[in-house]
């Protein structure tokens, strides 16, 4: 069941506290939860931001419903209902709050299950989990908390507020910074991917750099974050990552980008600031990328690029029996190049 | 060493519990393992389904060979054969028994070293593994399993007997239906990839939305499930999930659907029923797939398929040096089409 | 922060240890760190290997640099410096020595919040980590290294020297072989994807067969590697893979292959020795690849591949304006044949 509130709110108290218009309803009455508009009921608050969604508005059952002047007709007359600017982000405000009130209590301290090293340093308000291990000389700022489980290795810093969910792995030496959130399973600080080739063999070029990531960064689920060869692996202050991307050894990315999922970025890229980089897209080792490039999803970038604007690179879905004809003409390219050029060159044409 | 069966089993239980006819062979011989043709000695099942391992067959040692009429000529003279009409689902369900006959007696119970909230709810026969940490409000139904180190969050359901392998953490108030198997290292119920832009900056967007699973839904290692942003994510019933794989906010996957590894679903997409989709295939967002779709692999899915069939999209590959001709004629595609309607234009030809 | 010796080295044991010739620099001086040129101080030795690096040479203020004679006039004067044929090799060697004479001193031994089997089979020196899970059977092997929370199914065994990262879980009956290396969250014989279709539903194919892996094997952190459905899925000795990889049933690779990040390999697909598979890459189900063959980044093999050599099939990245254009034309390159075809036809050229 989704979360409510232990103490619903009234309407009052919403509009107080967030802003708005209580247009229509009884400002005592009061909810207890959030919800979709079609799954809405009356001790739930939901939202319509968009003339797409008047359909389920038409027939909602919510508590409340927070609605622009504009698209307020679209509600049945006694809904009540909250009038706002911007509803998504009178709801993006809301459910901040609402996630923290909503949540159990938590036990805070740390649990008599963790191992924490004796000259490990944990700040004020920490929270450690069942089962975490906290290396020697690692420090754990103000405020974190660390989800079961949790890994911290040997002099590696979480800054102050900064949540790890349970089964976050940080090898040692590495740094978070404060108010960033990484979810669960994801490895940061694993060695990076470096080997000589002797003959046959490869042979291991130890991995002494570190992972830096900055202040409020999010990393999603199932991430692997390689620390640097020699130089450090850096992450900018505010970059979101999702889940499963890989960041190779030595890369670094510029404040505030945003990676979506199964991002794969080899050894030593250079990423800009504010990149948006689409779902399984690829960035080839030791190139740059500038600031403000957005790459579409499942794109390779092989070589830098200098200048911001979008790039995308993927195939085109066909049906399959399509797809095998327009594979083979791809295969043969050069040679229908070279057939247009000879009927150029018998015309006079050679444009080309 | 692959396992053996604790007490062997003679060729005549063989067929009385699993049908097939003894043509060759003791009925009081015993097996106690199973094996592939060239590896199988005298104590173990093999089986011969296409005439493709005939050759395979020609030298086998095995114990006893399950095989089909018309294939059964393909072995030695003496081996101890089963014919059964079909000898691979023959196989299936003997290794099924096997893989349960054959597994060392579980403990059951809850291990001293889990660390079980005062109010989690758990069935009957359910094993709770050591490490493993269930919050307050979680049920754990009757027969589950759960391996050493599952982290089940506070108000989450894992139905009866479903088995979650080691290092499975299911977030808060995320569902897992009956008779599931989730493979180790998977992450049910990260947060979804939200957030909204304001100025130069990433603002959070709370996931407050679930992940619920179906029953006899098998998902991989190393998947990522994110839990929805206000909907929830959905998995239907009898659904296949092979390895590292993510599953984005607010994406429902209709019943029955096999998904193989490396997959990638952006955000609230939705797939409906008998899908199958191809390995390190991306789905885009906010697009719809109908019932009795197949995509195959390293396709990217950027718009809603209406049309059940076969999809794909993925770039052929090339020797290097041709790859790189054919790579600098698809950037100048647009040019070698325009160049080919001037000549038809010379010609009169305007069939473009 | 980064690591130091704990007791310094004098250069002129630096020569003594590692070779080459202390050309400018006090033998007494010590360093006790390691850092890129830019970063370097009075205690950090670094190196320069190419001249494209000479600018960051110019200004260092390292303890001592390593560099090849031909480029030692790069340095400032007063530098000291170590002259070596290949300063790479040399880095590489030291950097060996330096990431354990740096290490803090390891606890070793069996941590007493470690739950081991009563007939777990432990070699000598063996250190096993707080919260590690190891079944019955399982055999560690002389000098293996499991970090926290790593998990040893029933029966496997870890070869001598062998160290697993934190939270590593190898399920049952598998075996890694000596002096190899798994980095953190790695899954080690998850059940391969094996199913059979009766009506709409899939039935599970019980997954029998192991994963067995060689000697000097590295594997990157969040990988998935299936056991065998029947036979076994192999690794051969030498072989070094990235992070995020997914190795599917019945695979076999060959020695000292290179995988790098995010690469997916279906079932049953049989890979060489001395194989380069570039990160992203796919290599579909039950096909061939001979010895010595790359593959570059973000191909997809649908065909065995019969001769060496260099491969690659990723779609070039454009300006998106261009790429929706060109994707247009890609759909309908048979088309474009046609046309080309039809224009030949006219002139009497039927070289097509």
């Amino acid at each position: 069941m989704a979360r409510r509130l232990p103490v619903p709110i009234s309407l009052a108290e919403i509009v107080g506290r967030f802003g708005g218009t209580l247009d229509v309803g009884d400002p005592a009455a009061t909810i207890s939860g959030v919800a979709p508009l079609p799954a809405a009921g009356p001790l739930d608050l939901a939202f319509l931001a968009h003339a797409r969604f008047r359909d389920q508005a038409s027939a909602t059952r919510a508590g409340v419903v927070v609605v622009s002047p504009v698209l307020a007709a679209a509600l049945p007359a006694g809904v009540p209902r909250i009038l706002a600017d911007n509803p998504y982000a009178y709801y993006a405000g809301f459910a901040r709050w609402f996630e923290i009130a909503s949540a159990p209590p938590g036990g805070g301290g740390i649990h008599p299950q963790a191992i924490v090293a004796a000259d490990a340093v944990l700040g004020e308000g920490v929270t450690i989990g069942p089962g975490c291990v906290i290396e020697e000389g690692a420090h754990i700022d103000a405020g974190a908390t660390l989800g079961a489980g949790v890994f911290i290795g040997a002099g590696s810093q979480i800054g102050a507020n900064t949540r790890l969910a349970p089964r976050v792995t940080v090898m040692h030496d590495c740094r978070i910074g404060r108010d960033g959130l990484v979810h669960s399973g994801t490895v940061i600080g694993s060695d990076g991917f470096g080997f000589a080739r002797e003959g046959e063999r490869w042979t291991k070029i130890p991995q002494l750099g570190r992972v830096l990531i900055g202040d409020q960064v999010e990393i999603g689920a199932q991430c692997a974050i390689d620390r640097g060869a020699l130089e450090d692996t850096e992450i900018g202050d505010g970059c979101k990552l999702d889940n499963l991307i890989q960041v190779a050894h030595n890369v670094r990315i510029g404040a505030n980008c945003a990676l979506a999922g199964c991002v794969g970025i080899a050894g030593s890229a250079v990423i800009g600031r504010r990149c948006m980089i689409g779902g399984g897209t690829g960035i080839a080792g030791h190139l740059e990328i500038c600031d403000d490039v957005t790459i579409f999803a499942y794109s390779l970038v092989t070589r830098s690029i200098r200048v911001p604007g979008s790039y995308s690179g993927s195939f085109p879905l066909m049906d399959s029996k399509e797809w095998e004809k327009a594979a083979v003409i791809v295969r043969r390219l050069a040679d229908m190049r070279d057939r247009v050029r000879r009927l150029e060159k018998r015309f006079g044409d050679d444009a080309s």
